[in-house]
């Protein structure tokens, strides 16, 4: 298939070049990564494997690339305003738009923007960061949830799921969108917060302050609660199984926090506003979030 | 009388130099401020007067100053530990204390220090930066409100409360100290903590923010919850007060702001930790304060 990846951040030059390695003809609109990508390829780090996909197929713009079977769109969500005039170049009447972006809202916009096409969803459990302008590190495989944002499209989720999963992603299907969503803030909203919050910290100062712990099983605790309140439901088991894997990710830098650290915009209304308003909007009580937000809104 | 002003940030200052201009034999024990007191004076800016203590009785160690009637400590509370060691040489069978600080926790440590003599609290509503070495500034002349630690010592805070009227400050007897510092606590909680964990910002920038002048309102509602859980009542009228008073003080730096910025010690465990922790064994919830003091452990 054509691919388009929209975004080339620490996700999309991941997934890109394990798309583009399987076989599909994968394109990439890059940004400040651009000339490095096309001089020393894209280069990935695993802990089972390093490759580098070269040459690459890298644009500048979305016009030179042209209609795309697939769009994956990983780009920060605070740069989503900038959808409106990229995408359309890449989109016919067939094409098929995947969000791999963090938070809530994301498949929304795509499905406003293109009311024809379907969209779908994918959250990546994983620990991804750029390491270099085309170059990404994966410290710990993870796995990537795929669904269709409406549901009736459930086969062709599975059939983008079949298609990572050739990849060399472990990827699962997910018929209930929405509810993968949520799982995923379980984590996001308390480590990419708290990280952020408490001064731009790796998650093993988290996990090792008792009282910043207990905060972010509070937060996920609202999380679920939220999640509730809207009708879905996430098991203790998984919440505790959130905080094993963050555990054994050591000094691990959420994404957030990096961009924290490093100046750029954080995915403040993504992660944090959105799942307030939603969980609110639906009878939840949400202190710490409120909190959180907050505090983030203010440093961010 | 004879008094001791032990610790020379701008509370200390500020009111040992009144103390001294009204005529009371004023000891500083000074530290990084000794050099600049001695040779310039103790300055004080206010909206209605500059004035200078000089000469200042300034001293470097307690032994120089010996037995005093009052021993007024005005330390951070992230220095008490030093109060063993400094303050017995100040202290006779008949020196009364008097503790100026922030927070909870500070009489009990004085009475367990001293367990023959008397222990007095002070709480500052003032707006007091030190601006120099030897040289504070008070922004908005405000009040401060005395009271004893144990209540049978009502007639000798009494009597200190006048002598504090006399050099100038405008003051209140507090038959219930206790009270007064959850009061101060309303104001302390939301203002310095949010001032701080937002990153380092005036309190100018909270009240502006609808989202952290509603955690600011949070926070107030579990400190009036907390006291209430402890048998205290703290009226809406004084909240509501406290948030006003905030608006007419424009781009305040409150004390715990600036000493985060300029990286000193927070007064973490006496502003945050304690009072959540005497309120939490006391039945109240308080998720907001929870979360804002584990994010200040971290921060601080």
């Amino acid at each position: 298939m054509k691919v388009a990846i929209v975004g080339s951040g620490a996700i999309g030059l991941y997934y890109g070049a394990l798309m583009e390695r399987s076989g599909h003809e994968t394109h990439f609109l890059l940004r400040s990564g651009y000339e490095a990508a096309m001089a020393e390829g894209i280069a990935i780090e695993t802990p089972e494997e390093r490759f580098t996909v070269r040459p690459v197929r890298g644009h500048r713009s979305s016009e030179s690339i042209g209609e795309c079977d697939w769009v994956v769109v990983a780009l920060k969500a605070t740069s989503n305003a900038t959808l409106a005039e990229t995408l359309p170049p890449l989109v016919g009447s067939r094409t098929r738009l995947l969000t791999l972006q963090n938070g809530l809202g994301n498949d929304q916009l795509l499905s406003r923007l293109f009311p024809e096409n379907k969209v779908f969803g994918g959250l990546c459990f994983v620990c991804l960061n750029r390491v270099g302008p085309a170059r990404a590190r994966n410290f710990m495989l993870g796995s990537v949830s795929i669904g269709p944002y409406a549901t009736e499209d459930a086969a062709e989720a599975c059939a983008l799921a079949e298609a990572f999963r050739a990849a060399g992603v472990k990827t699962r299907f997910e018929a209930d969108l929405r509810l993968a969503q949520w799982k995923k803030l379980v984590w996001n909203v308390p480590f990419n917060g708290l990280a952020v919050a408490a001064g731009g910290v790796t998650t093993d100062r988290i996990v090792e302050s008792p009282e910043l712990l207990a905060e972010a099983r509070g937060l996920m605790a609202e999380i679920v609660a939220g999640a509730a309140a809207l009708d879905m439901e996430i098991s203790p088991d998984f919440v505790e199984g959130q905080v094993e894997v963050t555990v054994s990710m050591k000094a691990y830098r959420p994404s957030s926090m990096i961009d924290f650290v490093e100046g750029r915009p954080v995915e403040v209304e993504a992660i944090w506003g959105e799942p307030l308003r939603q969980a609110k909007a639906a009878g939840a009580s949400m202190p710490k979030l409120e909190m959180l937000y907050a505090l983030l809104k203010g440093l961010c």
